[in-house]
């Protein structure tokens, strides 16, 4: 078996990234796997409920990426992995895991993604999905109500007190580290030519 | 024959951008050739040599985009052109011309290059390369001081006058355009082994 290629997609909220990541999967077929960051959120199954509605989701230190990190190395090595689920209604992992074995492309999708070090160091190719923040936010703003049912003011009282100030903390200064920076992700059919016909070198 | 692909990059001084155009043609070989749209540097020669010092060479007028957007036309027609060569010193064109047949990959490099619309439409990939403004200015001082043998003086006055100044207002903003942004030019080998790999298909 050849050793898979991990194909890191970060960007801010509503920038593109899980559409290109998605597209990605369609153009590489069985080949490929998705991993989404969102999975390895804290199991916060230990604090009483009103506690786990302060937490800030939006800061690094609510993701176990010590894990994922583990996962993409044994994926490296050969091994099946059994990656967490999560439950964002109770901020609890799920007991059921997905099984996922070694493909020959892996791709990892997650807004904070390139802002550790050993995570970085595990992407073999780094995408940075790059959309104006006035788009980014109207996005935001229409996914939050139509799948999740939240009125407009809870949308931005969220945007204002966490989304925006951990973007500008650490989601934007990680685009530094990207290989490839993409204007408006999944939209952007020439970006996704390159990239899937690249990747299905690999496949 | 197919027709030729057409790879636009761009970028400000310094940023890289030839380096990377460089690498691409290694990587194609014989299938690609290159276009520099510095070759397109309007013709001075009826003007006395006092007045062409006083050009502003860093705004777009002062490039005959029509020329190439016609010399592009042709190859894809897969017609041989006469590309004009250009005397940096008297700002005249060279009576010699340089001739370049149909290649399946056309990379086209120039600063400007995603400033005209005309010209825009007849790339097939549009590559921005970014690199902080400091390290730019580093690359430009060191490159007018070693090969034009300018002093720091001429050339800082030059970038405050016009380089710097024609940056903001028309290379940056051009940026929009790009399919792909790629940091650091020629240096990153994840991003050119992507586009390298990506062209070979059509060579």
């Amino acid at each position: 078996m050849t050793v898979p290629k991990i194909v890191g997609i970060a960007g801010g909220t509503g920038s593109g990234k899980t559409t290109l990541a998605k597209k990605i999967r369609e153009g590489l077929g069985s080949a490929s796997h998705l991993i989404q960051f969102d999975w390895y959120y804290r199991d916060l199954s230990h604090l009483p409920a009103k506690e786990r509605e302060d937490v800030n989701f939006d800061h690094p230190a609510s993701l176990e990426s010590d894990l994922l990190v583990e996962h993409l190395r044994a994926l490296k090595r050969g091994e099946t992995i059994e990656a967490p689920l999560y439950d964002f209604k109770t901020h609890a992992r799920l007991t059921e895991t997905l099984r996922i074995s070694p493909h020959p492309v892996i791709v990892v999708e997650g807004i904070l993604l390139f802002c550790f070090e050993p995570l970085r160091e595990m992407l073999d190719i780094k995408i940075f999905v790059d959309t104006d923040s006035d788009i980014r936010a109207f996005r935001r703003i229409r996914r939050d109500m139509r799948e999740r049912g939240r009125d407009f003011n809870s949308i931005r009282k969220q945007y204002y007190k966490t989304v925006r100030p951990m973007h500008l903390e650490f989601v934007e200064p990680s685009k530094r580290y990207a290989d490839v920076i993409i204007p408006e992700g999944g939209n952007n059919l020439i970006a996704l030519d390159l990239i899937i016909e690249r990747l299905k070198q690999f496949a």
